[in-house]
This record gives C-alpha cells, sequence and structure tokens, in this order.
C-alpha cells in the first residue's frame, strides 16, 4: 500500500540563505520538473540530458519566471531514494523556496512526508533501516562522537555486524533443524561444543552492543549534567560562563533542534546536558528554603554532579555538605566538588579542602566564576570525566532506543539458548529461542518490518530527508 | 589590492537540514578539495575530472571520515564567481558543515567574506554591479513584488537601462566634443532639435527611474502602515488578528531577517510595515493620556493609516476622532477607517458612518476584529490600496538607496544640460554635465567604482553568497 507518487520538498535548512535545494524524487520527477524548467535552448529537455549531469536555466510558471536555478539530474535506481530524482538549487529566498514548492505541486508533485526520500531508499533497497535511521542522527549530529557513530552507523557498520550475528545463527538453526529431520535416529549433526562456543561468542556480541547503549545515549543526547550547591554560592554564574564561553555552539544546537535539547551545551566538542538548568536559575529560592532534598530526584539522572561550594565559608559547613552528597551519590556518578570564589576564600578552609580525601570517581577543583579563574580547567575535568574514546567510528555504538530494545530482546533470546543447551532440551526448543533471536535482529536492519513500524520511525526524520 | 586567495562559505541557510551546501572558489579550489575529498577508486582526482561534473565520495581529514558527500565541479571562467569553484553537498548537520569549513581551511581556504564570491562575480566581469546587488536583494525578497523586481535586476533588466542612456550619452558627447575640436570654425555636427528630443528621452527615463523608488521601497521593505485609535476601541486586537491570522509568514520572516524587519507581516505576499507596533501595544495607556498629538510624527511616515474607532460610541464622538485625523493627512496617504464592534454597535452610528462623505484616498470598512467579521475585507483593502502593479518583472523598479542617489545626481545633471541647451550655452559647459551624468550612471552600473564603494555595497551581503 506504500504511495510512490512523485514526491518534492525542500531539503536545506529552512529559512533565507544564500542557496536553498528542493528536491523531487518520483516516477514523474523529470517530466514535472520539465514542464517548468527551460534551458537557453529551445526544445532541450531535462528528460533527454544524460543522468549525473548539471544544467543552468530558469525555472517558470506560464509567464512568471521564478528563479535562476541549477538542477541536478540523477536517474534511478543510481540515486539516493533509487528512483528518478531532480534537485532545483536556487536563490535562498523563503519565498522563492514555497513559490517553487507551489509550482512543483500544482504539476503533479506531492509535498514529501517526513523521512520519505530516507524511507524510499530503504524500500527500494538502497539502504537498510539502521543505515536510513544513522542518516536522521547524523544530521542532527552535533558533536564529533555523535557524527562518528552515525556514520558508522548509516556506511553500515552496524548493518554488517548484526547480519554477520544472523549469518551464524542461521548456520546454526539449519543444523539444529536438520537433526530434527533425523530426529528418530537420534543423530547429532551440530557439534554440541562448537555450537556453545557460537552461542556464547554471539551472546558477547549482543551483550556488547546492549552496554554500548548507555554511552551511546550519552554521545547521542548529552552527558547528564546537573550544577548544584546553597545559594550564593555561585552556581548561576558557574552556568552562565559554562554557557557564554560556548555561546556560538549553545545556539548552533538551539537553532537546528530548538525543542529537543534547549538545555544541551556543547563544550570544547562535547555535549552535556544539564538538567533543568533553567530550573535552577528560577528555583534557587526554592531550593534554599527547602533544602537539597528537592534536588535528589534529578541527581539520581546525572552522571556528572558538580558541587559548588564556596571557600568564603569555613571548612566544617563544606564537609558537612559534600558529606550529605556523597551519600546519595551511586558508584558510577562523577563528583566533581568545585571550590569557588578561590580569590577571596578563606586560606583556612582551602587548605583543609586541598587536603579532602577523595573517593574513586571524585575530583576537586578550585576557581572563581565569576572571575573565571580555572575555569577552563573544570571543563577540562568535566570532558574527561566521560571516556567517549570508544566513539572513534570503528566500534558500533547503539545510540537508538529501538535498536537498543530489538539487541536486549534478542540477547534475551540467546541466553535462553545458552541455558537450554546446558540443560540439553531438544533441538526444537532450541529452535524457537534461535527463530525469536533472528527476528529481533532482522528488525534493526529492516528485514523484518512493517508498515507501523516504518511510519513510526520516519514520522521523526525532518521533512526533506 | 584585491584578494584572489580560494574562498569557502557554507551557502545555504544556516543551522541543521537534510542537506548544506559548503561552497569553495579560486585557484586553489580544485586542488584543495582533492586533498579530502576521495572517490571510491583509488588515484582518481577531482582535478582529472571535467567540468560541470557530479562526484560522490567521502569528505575525510586524515583517518577521520567526515561525511559522505556529493562534489560539483565547475571550471574558471564558466562558473558564478568565473573561477573554479567545487560545491560540496554535506548532510546538514552543524558539526558536519563547521568540520567540513575547518578541513576546508586547514587545506589553505579561508572563510570567505560577506558576499565575497558575488564581489569576485562582479570583479571577475561575470555581472554588473547592480545585478550582483539583485543577487543580494533576490535572497532576501519575501513577496512575489520583491521577487520580481530583483530577478528582473539580476537578469540584467535594469543594466540595459542603463547601459542603453549611457550608450546615447556617449553618441550625444562625442558629437558635442567634435564641435569643440572645431570650434574655430564654428561647426555645429549635432543637430540641435535632435539633441534636445534625445536629452528630453533621457531626462523622462531618469524620472522615471527615480520616481519608481518610492515604489522601490515600499516593495522592498512592505507597505508603511499604522493602526491608530483610541484606547479599547480593539487596536491590539485587530494587530492580533492581522499578524496571527499570518503567522506562518510573519516567523518565517522572522527566521530569516529578524534584525532588520521585525515589524513587518507579509499578508497574502505583500509585505506591510506596521510602524512601532510593539510600542503601540505598550503605550496604549499614554496614547490615552497625551492624546493621539504623540503619534503623529509617526503617523506622518504612513503610507496607510488604519483609523479604528468604536461603533459603540455615539457618530459625534467618533466624527470628531476622523475629523482630528484627517487634518494630520497628507494627500498622498491612504485613509482606512476601520469601524469595530460591528455586531455590538450602535445602530445609529453604523448608519451614520455608511453616509459618512468620503475623500479621494479613503475608505471605510465595517468589521469586528474580535469575531473575525470582515477582517479580511480590511486584508483586501490593504491590499489595493497601493497598486504594485507595475512589479511585474517587466519595468526596471529602483529599490536601492545607492541606485536612488546615483540616478538622483544623473537627473540633476541632465537637468542641468536641458537648461544649458535652452541658454545655449557652450559645448564646453555641456560637456561637463554630460559627463558627470555619465559618471553617476557608471556608479549604478560598476563600471565607476573604487574599492570603499565596492567594500560597502558587499558587507551587507550573508557570507555564502
Amino acid at each position: 500500500m506504500t504511495d510512490f507518487s512523485t514526491i518534492c520538498a525542500i531539503s536545506t535548512s529552512p529559512g533565507m540563505g544564500p542557496v536553498a535545494m528542493i528536491r523531487l524524487s518520483g516516477k514523474k520527477a523529470i517530466e514535472i520538473a520539465d514542464s517548468f524548467f527551460h534551458f537557453g535552448t529551445k526544445n532541450k529537455k531535462l528528460a533527454d540530458q544524460p543522468a549525473n549531469t548539471i544544467h543552468v536555466g530558469t525555472f517558470s510558471s506560464g509567464e512568471e519566471i521564478i528563479d535562476q536555478v541549477v538542477v541536478l539530474l540523477f536517474h534511478g535506481p543510481h540515486s539516493f531514494t533509487g528512483e528518478d530524482i531532480v534537485e532545483i538549487n536556487c536563490h535562498g529566498s523563503v519565498y522563492i523556496q514555497q513559490r517553487i514548492l507551489q509550482v512543483l505541486i500544482s504539476g503533479g508533485a506531492r509535498m514529501a512526508l517526513p523521512g520519505e526520500f530516507s524511507k524510499r531508499a530503504f524500500l527500494n533497497g538502497k539502504m537498510d533501516l539502521s543505515q536510513a535511521e544513522a542518516v536522521a542522527d547524523l544530521i542532527s549530529s552535533s558533536t564529533k562522537a555523535s557524527q562518528q557513530v552515525a556514520l558508522h552507523q548509516m556506511r553500515g557498520g552496524f548493518s554488517t555486524e548484526i547480519s554477520d550475528l544472523r549469518k551464524q545463527l542461521i548456520d546454526f538453526i539449519s543444523l539444529i533443524e536438520l537433526e530434527l529431520d533425523f530426529s528418530d535416529e537420534d543423530i547429532e549433526f551440530a557439534d554440541r561444543k562448537e555450537l556453545t562456543e557460537l552461542i556464547n561468542r554471539i551472546s558477547t556480541v549482543l551483550l556488547r552492543l546492549k552496554n554500548s547503549y548507555q554511552l551511546g545515549n550519552v554521545i547521542k543526547n548529552g552527558i547528564p549534567s546537573i550544577i548544584i550547591g546553597e545559594t550564593n554560592v555561585g552556581k548561576s554564574t558557574l552556568l552562565n560562563v559554562l554557557v557564554n564561553e560556548n555561546r556560538a555552539m549553545v545556539s548552533d544546537i538551539h537553532g537546528t533542534t530548538r525543542d529537543v535539547i534547549e538545555d544541551v551545551v556543547n563544550i570544547q566538542g562535547t555535549a552535556f546536558r544539564f538538567f533543568d538548568t533553567a530550573g535552577l536559575r528560577k528555583t534557587t529560592d526554592r531550593i534554599e528554603n527547602m533544602g537539597i532534598e528537592r534536588t535528589y530526584e534529578t541527581l539520581k539522572k546525572a552522571t556528572i554532579v558538580i558541587l559548588i561550594v564556596d571557600t568564603t565559608n569555613s571548612f566544617p559547613v563544606i564537609e558537612g555538605r559534600i558529606k550529605k552528597i556523597r551519600e546519595k551519590l551511586q558508584p558510577d556518578q562523577h563528583l566533581i566538588i568545585t571550590a569557588n570564589k578561590v580569590d577571596i576564600g578563606k586560606e583556612e578552609t582551602i587548605k583543609e579542602l586541598k587536603n579532602l580525601p577523595l573517593k574513586t570517581g571524585e575530583e576537586i577543583i578550585f576557581i572563581s566564576a565569576k572571575n573565571r579563574i580555572n575555569t577552563d580547567g573544570l571543563v577540562q575535568l568535566m570532558i574527561h570525566s566521560i571516556d567517549l574514546g570508544k566513539a572513534n567510528g570503528e566500534d558500533t555504538i547503539i545510540t537508538n532506543a529501538r535498536h537498543y530494545e530489538a539487541v536486549s530482546h534478542a540477547a534475551d533470546s540467546i541466553e535462553r539458548v545458552k541455558e537450554g543447551m546446558a540443560q540439553k532440551i531438544s533441538g526444537e526448543f532450541l529452535s524457537q529461542d534461535i527463530r525469536e533471536c533472528l527476528n529481533y535482529l532482522g528488525e534493526i536492519t529492516g528485514e523484518i518490518t512493517n508498515d507501523e513500524i516504518l511510519g513510526s520511525i520516519f514520522k521523526h526524520f525532518c521533512i526533506g530527508k
């Protein structure tokens, strides 16, 4: 029931720019473009031009000349979508972009749905589902780590890993099922030891993939962080320092995905997701009045906890505060004790803090947020407290909740296979769990899918991709 | 002293989008692109590819793969700038766009200055100055009228008109100067009657161009409009109706040129510039307290004056108000008397208003802003009160203050020539004024220019064009 009519959309960032690109894909793409695109030469038509060529001309509707444009011509199946594609590069006036779209629609195209170009690329076998999903991740990547992971996935790294697993499982299942056919004769075609080793290998890979999601999530969404401390210790000053010195990147992110990650700050290429920072700014009083207890719920979600203490206070006060926070933290949370106002702090307090015994996962740093003393040192601590080194584009890292769910289910099935083999259950039952695992893995690459799943995946894409 | 090093910039709208384009122009464009662009095939190089071709490959810096890209290759002089151009189409992640730019700069390109691509197109003789300026106008055009005028200018309509004028003037001056050479012999090569006709023709064209600026300004910047009336007659309700029902277009404009025209509302394809609307909203009390006198300064600037009156008031009150405003208006201002709250108004008042004698340039309309009665009728009145019909892309309309100044000066020179001829002054003096006129016209197309003028023109362009 898939609708393969010719679709069009603006494929560059919305708004005014020097150049904009409108993409047209489908059986009638070239025919529709030909009704409005005019070469200088009479009777010359896009339909007669070879694939992968560039053409300059005017785009008009009747008497109305809309723009001088540069047109790129691609013939299916050798195109992004696998269909005929015409890309119209026009001057990036919002009016011109909209007008060209209107005219293309009047000529028989329809507006593309979100992600519809990528969906067609998938349906036409140009890429598998995880690759198509990676296109969206790549576009929204705002750090090197997220870009490398998405690019690796788009280039088929993840797909290769999944299809290797599936191949091994299919070999396994065929041996098991062969045994079932000869079950009367009680023959074991499959060497149980080899099979166990294979299943262990697969289980290891699936667990690694499953575990990579925590890192993947951090890479994609930013390192969950929180700045806490009592009123007047310098929380909002510090937040402003972190945000302002990186304003360019902040506004970049804002401009791109305003609704989604507006609390994310890209600091020197690493994304930090500050929880409830706006709230922090606003609710300073509330925190003061009701005590820090209220923030503990949020605290639990943070990987990096920046606890600001005021060195103009006496050490015992600060020590009490640190103790209280330590009690609330989990072992996998990083506590950065940030001793602020070091330029006007009490010598005694600073000295005592310098001697403070630190636990694993803790750091201490002395700064003045107001006077920018050592704030860059803090930034370095934040960046290095999480090892994003694995995101080098070589290892597969799962960043997608759908993939995580499928891999988790697949891993569960494999665990059952392992147990079953240990308990020497019949091949019939093994086969069932292996088939389940194969299904889950197939969901990732889209070998097993349905319209509903596809719909829910592509609707989160932007229009024009 | 022009710097022709290889330049690069993002040429699509800033921010995230499916696709972005980075443009590289200059002698080393292809060489620099070749250091980072990799075909699937080894040893294949962009430098060996023919002009106007499309290539697919990866863009990498050392081991770091940045993106899969589509590259367009243009060879100078057959390119937009007249230089070698490489256009890199990448996935529109902000990170990827920035990273590609960084890498190109590390490879020897430098960031393009605002308008530098267009400036090079001008300096390399690909377009004249008024055409290059039209590129910027075309990009920022947000209505059909502004797009048509800019496109006409970019396609050389204005240039042709100016160069026709110059050609005629040069013919004229050569005859005059020939006479000067033979002045001893007192010969008149130039038939004075024909010359007078020629100068009259040129004068007519220059005056038409000069006068077109008022329309041009309206087309480019929106029709200057104001909504006035006493407190509680429904000013802000009406403004909200006008703005909200066109929110899509408003935010389009906002997104594009936020700083410049934030009071401009694009209503059904016509731009209206509401003076001080934010102020109007805020200063309602002040207007009430101090009387309407304070708004008269602003009133002078408006072409369309929407006077809202409240039909729940008695007619004499309203009549007084209308009278007061009428006294302040100039003949070229359009007054739209907007009788609001027509659904709850006094029958008597409405009846009297319907019989109100209207002067030329005045209209009356009965609406309810709150209940959206006939507000569309008001919009139609606003749209039709200004005839933008001339902006059909055929007549030359001046939209640029620089052109207006040059044309005005040229027209002044021609007036002096006219007077001089009437007074039969010597050819020497005529020649001086004609040369002056030629200079002014040459400034428009850039035949006569200097670095300072060019600098001030192109610095207002966006980067990437």
